[in-house]
């Protein structure tokens, strides 16, 4: 091969205040959580997951989904969608007018029971239930656990077909395929995504990863050369699993487009703009995982900086 | 592209020892050396860079280098090479016995200058004048900075390939290519490997990557997918750069013995063994840059875990 088969463009959508939010255990306050999300407005994202409609029980940082969805700017050409667990997150979700939701269920069904108290397959039929509603609201479905379960490790591709094939025949054009735990490796995610990509070519795949074993980059790259355009991120590398010691959260979104613009890799974000993002982030949240918080810019080490000892080699 | 082209096996040459301690502020007790480095020699490394005969005021660190070679355990089918900046240091460490050697020089002249008071040309004169001494062991050579130098960033691929020429023409037959402060992407990578590869078939070329920003591990898989079957890594993701902030270490051998081990390509460590070594490396230096040591084992994630929060995807 003479090349690695990379895409000119990628659509990265921005997922942090959902996916990030949703699992800090502080509240966050609905102000910062608006602060953040018009910050991001302001990057370049065509597509923003700001909240989830779900029980605030389940997840209480989202209790605030109705205020957030009324108080937060609303620039042309970005277009804020949420994550839906059931019928009433969607009725909720087209009260408000969004223009598109993700409806989300695992490829196992251990870890769709533990998360949603129902089967892969029954959630398949809640998406059903709520397209056979007729609103205007566009589904998206996202499936969870594809690339490995807490519970039952890594699904067979012929589950992940399945299900695939039952979702995709129920019209879904935007599919999300997630690394929840952050345990897949690029052989894997090209194996899967390739196939996928193959079968389903009318299907927008997205591609969401974790970083949990340092391989989230790597990833993406197997991805794309898969034929996926389509990924998920979070501002700050928000995300993770606070009860799986260890566990990372999203790639970081700041991260992939510092890499993906040195790779030639349009991604249409201000990096500049999103980098102050995630820095507000930290600062409201405590925390980060971010290799471009850490360490600055790409440039910031290229351009000029200071005499490494260990340039010795 | 039906696969990614990927190696079934590949070779990992352990140079936290050398790249690891010597950066370290605090001097690392010359037993602990010899503990973390008799840990390692029990892995399966066939090869592991544990000191550099370099001068004791440039990189403290390594003033134990005659001590340690003296007491280090030396298992059959383990080889013990060193860096040396010089023909001094070359002396040394055959005086010593060592089989191989690696002298390091930078792909820049500015990065060369700051590390070893002479350009990279007259880098390449020294080691034309360790080879006239015509001793017995081999001398390798290692390149900085290939893909980014922090003085004059990306140096072009026609200099990289003036200084590759030079060095192969001398009868180098192992190279190091390092993205010594870790600013490399991995189109880059891929790009720069392919075209060595295919001009030097008989060459092998070592890939040194650092995980400042996040796409140690990208690069790698670039690397491989151009050729590249030869890697260097650290335990505990050791190295980095201390007066870079941020700037991160080599990529944590675990890391990458984990994940290649999952896409299927043999590596021939003892992951038990090596994330062993890499929890007393952290005991001893106090610090470590390894998703393995935060999050434990693919497995533990894989196979059984608690529920995420975050599952909801």
């Amino acid at each position: 091969m003479k090349n690695l088969n990379l895409p000119k463009k990628v659509f990265i959508k921005e997922v942090g205040p959902r996916d990030g939010f949703q699992i800090e255990k502080k509240f966050v306050p609905t102000e910062n959580k608006i602060e953040v999300i018009d910050m991001l407005s302001a990057c370049g994202f065509a597509d923003i997951q700001y909240t989830a409609f779900v029980h605030p029980k389940a997840i209480p940082n989202m209790a605030d989904a109705a205020e957030v969805s009324a108080k937060i700017k609303r620039p042309a050409g970005v277009e804020f969608t949420a994550l839906i667990p059931n019928q009433k997150g969607y009725e909720r979700a087209c009260g408000l007018g969004l223009k598109r939701v993700e409806l989300t269920m695992s490829a196992t069904d251990s870890h769709n029971l533990s998360n949603l108290n129902c089967t892969s397959l029954e959630s398949i039929a809640r998406l059903e239930e709520c397209l056979k509603l007729g609103l205007e609201t566009q589904l998206c479905a996202g499936l969870a656990v594809v690339f490995g379960c807490p519970f039952e490790g890594r699904p067979p591709y012929e589950r992940i077909r399945m299900l695939v094939d039952r979702i995709v025949g129920l019209g879904i054009k935007d599919l999300g395929l997630a690394d929840t735990s952050g345990v897949g490796d690029p052989k894997q995610v090209y194996d899967i995504c390739a196939r996928l990509v193959d079968a389903y070519p009318s299907v927008t795949f997205y591609v969401h990863v974790h970083n949990t074993h340092g391989a989230a980059v790597a990833n993406i790259l197997a991805a794309m050369q898969a034929g996926i355009t389509h990924f998920d991120s979070s501002v700050a590398g928000l995300g993770g699993c606070p009860y799986a010691p260890g566990a990372s959260g999203n790639v970081a979104t700041e991260d992939i487009v510092q890499i993906f613009e040195y790779m030639g890799i349009e991604t249409g974000i201000d990096i500049d703009r999103l980098i102050a993002a995630a820095k507000r982030v930290e600062e409201i949240v405590g925390h980060s995982d971010s290799a471009t918080l850490k360490a600055g810019k790409m440039g910031h080490l290229v351009e000029g900086g200071p005499i490494c000892q260990n340039n010795r080699q």
